[in-house]
């Protein structure tokens, strides 16, 4: 890996309600990692290469905390039915496909090549439930250059037989194989622990999950609190369970000793609030998704004002495009909704919220990542909004804000991945 | 103009519940107008040159009910407030500027370009008060080859003075000769009659505004019932008015002898649709903005059960896009909000229901227009979805779907109004 020193207008989040914006600044890299932004190179770095971006924006790679690789095949499609519905008519048939790996093959080549050419340069993934399409999948994103957690995904009851795995044993055996042979072949690709969700996970492949989270230390990915009648199937079949997240949490599987990403927690009660804060888990705010399904809309800047964290999220195929500036722009506009229709005591999202969710909510999942904060890996998005027709000059907040609701991949110049050019 | 025939895959309306879907169809355009879809080429369509879409989708021209040309300049900027005070920090200060020719004529030309590249044949356009600038807006609407009606819009009161007209006979005056001078140079591009809306508007101006309808036999638009605070504002202004739009009715100026588009309808009262109704008055649906500026949803399905003129509008800049497939999925998004926060009794729109507004509900205000129907002015786009992967062969309904959550520019392949191609 080069070391060099690139210059342009960055754009990067201090804080959930503040942008930190740098004209004409010069940002070394050494080691893929940033070493803050100057606006004169200083003497240590002079030696570097300079990639000079013009005024061209220059964002943090964005991170997608929940999406289904999968389901990309039919995204835009099927936006008619609630989720448990949804899962049997459009998701489960699909799912059962990538049994066929020149069919995953084909699909996934779809999915990575639209995740290249998104912002988004870190993603937690779930592939399905057959290992040898989940190591394809894993194949092509590190090929890639983008960094990601990817889980062949756990299911062994309240399923179609096309994809249910046979038995909880079977299942644990399978997913060890296949995390072994990822631990193997990848370096920027890593296993997440994926059980679906509580509804299609028997306690006995629960409790396997946890010993091989034992065994091998792993993260681990789920849904937890979209829409009320899976929230009301969970209580049936978790009836011990004083809230959703408890039955994950009596497994040992919520986060606190290994870290946890939960999507969607669109109706967390205050007690599984309460368990997500001192667990540490992260939500994956789903905007586009929850609409789509119409689950409802996560109050997410009441999680940012409790300190938890929560990250964005495209959820494709719930939502429709991997673009997460489109995740942001229906995470303001969802938050305005439910402001207006159902609750005024919790504030919309400002732009500066959506940007700090996209960049450093999802980062911290993965590193020092989402700032170009000394010490953090340089992951940045390079944007030419010239093709934007504006009669005047915009100052970059504005470029910032227009972009969220206006780019798409033809504004995506150059992209760059802990430090690594990967167009 | 050339009679020819288009084939292709054609999709249309036949309800607001109901697709029409003819593969591999022929349809004959003679003097600009639908002679209906065949299997075959009918005999005395025989010697017409053929143009072969190949499996490419043919949909109606859409209609844009309502969209403000000079805030196309700030679209995708400025979405942190409410309407009244988004109206003076961001709207106000940049129709100002179109007092300025140039500055104009060069901002239009961005608008006008977008608008050309997007799936709207048809627009109901607010311009600005100054009529300079409205008439070169017009005279590009016009060599684009698109149809439109255009307002000059009118405002003497509760507006800073760099935007109002010194009184209300100037304010006519000045109308009436726009209103002969676009006359007299534009076939396709028509004035329409815009009171900004009934806080900007004193009576001397409405009673002016009538007199010209009478005189010249204008269609009318205007906004009703967007947000709270302006419908309390009118109350005030108006409190002899039962409703908002009696506000408009005690002028005449509300449908009935002549056309007229309100738009948003937020938060009309029974009494409101009872006079909607009565009248005739087109609804401008405009889904985006109303969730950008917190306004709220329209209870659209409902307006549709009630046989009222609805269509779909991007009321850009309230609204960030031109493209009405995206009003499509933001409809189809915000009513879906709606009924999970706010009230199960209406339910969200279908697909099928949010294309019908797009392309039948506008339609209608501008003649036949619309549908593929015999007699209907063929107005269509031809998309190309063919960069949008699948791993496999879609349906055409399922190709809709997504290219209303996925599709932009570069998808249009073709546009053709009133028989016309335009690009």
């Amino acid at each position: 890996m080069k070391d060099f020193i690139i210059k342009g207008c960055f754009l990067d989040s201090e804080s959930p309600e503040k942008l930190r914006i740098v004209e004409a600044g010069y940002l070394p890299v050494v080691g893929g990692v940033c070493r803050g932004i100057f606006p004169v190179i200083p003497e240590q770095f002079q030696p570097l290469p300079v990639t000079d971006c013009g005024d061209k924006l220059i964002l943090p790679g964005m991170s997608d905390l929940h999406v289904h690789a999968p389901q990309f095949a039919f995204r835009g499609l099927g936006m008619d039915m609630e989720l448990l519905d949804w899962l049997n008519s459009y998701t489960f048939p699909e799912e059962a496909k990538y049994s066929d790996p020149a069919y995953a093959e084909k699909a996934y080549a779809g999915f990575v090549d639209s995740l290249v050419h998104s912002t988004t340069t870190r993603a937690a993934i779930f592939a399905t439930v057959h290992p040898a399409a989940t190591l394809g999948l894993m194949a092509q994103l590190e090929q890639s250059g983008l960094r990601s957690y990817v889980g062949k995904v756990n299911m062994d009851r309240n399923c179609p037989d096309t994809v249910r795995e046979p038995d909880a044993k079977t299942a644990v055996r399978e997913t060890e194989r296949w995390i072994c042979d990822a631990g193997s072949r990848f370096h920027h690709t890593k296993p997440i622990l994926t059980p679906r969700f509580i509804p299609t996970c028997s306690d006995a492949l629960m409790a396997g999950l946890k010993d091989l989270q034992r065994k091998y230390s792993l993260p681990v990915q789920s849904h937890l609190s979209e829409n009320f009648g899976e929230i009301a199937w969970v209580r049936e079949l978790s009836p011990a369970s004083g809230c959703y997240g408890e039955a994950y949490q009596r497994f040992g599987l919520f986060g606190g000793d290994h870290p946890c990403i939960m999507a969607h927690c669109v109706h967390s009660t205050d007690r599984e609030l309460e368990l997500i804060r001192q667990n540490g888990v992260f939500i994956a705010h789903s905007p586009e998704s929850n609409m789509n399904l119409a689950s409802g809309v996560a109050p997410v800047s009441r999680y940012l004002e409790l300190g938890l964290n929560v990250g964005l999220a495209t959820d494709v195929a719930g939502g429709s495009s991997l673009s997460l500036l489109r995740a942001m722009m229906h995470a303001i506009q969802a938050s305005k909704l439910r402001w207006r229709l159902l609750d005024d005591s919790i504030r919309p999202l400002s732009l500066e919220q959506a940007f700090y969710l996209a960049t450093v909510g999802g980062g911290a999942f993965f590193g020092k990542v989402g700032r170009f904060a000394e010490g953090y890996d340089f992951d940045a998005v390079v944007l030419d909004d010239s093709s934007l027709f504006h009669p005047q000059p915009l100052d970059p907040r504005s470029r910032l804000e227009r972009a969220v609701y206006l780019a798409d991949d033809r504004h995506i110049a150059a992209k760059y991945v802990a430090g690594k050019k990967i167009f």
